[in-house]
């Protein structure tokens, strides 16, 4: 039954005593199609936000911060819930306050470093996106599965997220 | 049945006459699940790369080169492939030299640009990796399907990937 796949849990040749479990046809046609998904729908809603100059990263950003109490973040929360580095957060929050979208600020009376707050610019802005947004989410990913399809993926994608998400605070 | 959810689908506030298809709670749900475990499930998967000395993104170009012709693509090609912009793709490659991994070379009587060849260290890198990456892979996604699962998600998944290829090829 083993494969060796073509893809980035690929097996690079055949060897006569390979323990390594290489992925299944079956597992790895998955994988790639996985894979294939993620990447081509991150750049496809990207490219549908470019007419309202925002990569889908910033996207993300006003989001979170629309979200949060007073509409700002400590920059490591922000980090930590987009899932990126400091460095590369900083710049990115860096382009944003150029566009007017954020501002970084010392909170007075703490310490512990600065935070990013949504202005009311980026505030209108995401409220001006969200429902094109949204349109392009409908018709590249959710309107494609059946409504038994979409509680299946979330049933075994759950407890990924959990799996993965606890490995992510213990680092 | 509308909800207005809290991620990048979200409805930035809910207005009386509002005709933007949001998300339902079923919907969203999935659709949370989804981002979160592709991007979780990149940065696990590079972070298990690390002692390798190899960003995810490194490792893809590695397999991809791998199984090309002759151990090498036009540069425009190898973006095409890995879903990068050549700007992008270009800095990678230069820190993927530094280190020994590949090689940027014209082609004697083709004047469309460069080469990015896979070096004999780039291939024995990809080869001593490969093991441990796809034992990642298993641990923190395939394994956690069943058979089944593994089924259906492909059957949801790879008619999506076939639309987006399509989108992207139109671009």
């Amino acid at each position: 039954m083993d494969t060796h796949p073509t893809d980035t849990a690929d097996a690079p040749a055949s060897q006569p005593e390979d323990e390594t479990p290489w992925l299944t046809a079956r597992e790895q046609r998955m994988w790639r199609a996985h894979l294939e998904v993620a990447k081509l729908l991150d750049y496809q809603l990207g490219r549908e936000l470019q007419p309202h100059n925002l990569a889908i990263n910033d996207y993300e950003i006003l989001v979170v911060l629309s979200e949060a109490p007073d509409r700002r973040m400590r920059m490591t929360d922000l980090a930590t819930a987009t899932l990126q580095s400091k460095s590369r957060l900083s710049h990115q929050i860096t382009r944003m306050e150029t566009a007017g979208l954020v501002l970084r600020q010392e909170c007075p009376g703490d310490r512990r470093g600065l935070y990013a707050h949504l202005t009311e610019q980026g505030w209108e802005t995401m409220q001006r996106v969200a429902p094109d947004h949204v349109r392009s989410v409908r018709a590249h990913f959710i309107d494609r599965f059946t409504p038994d399809q979409l509680d299946a993926m979330y049933a075994a994608l759950a407890p990924i997220a959990d799996h993965l998400r606890s490995l992510r605070g213990r680092s």
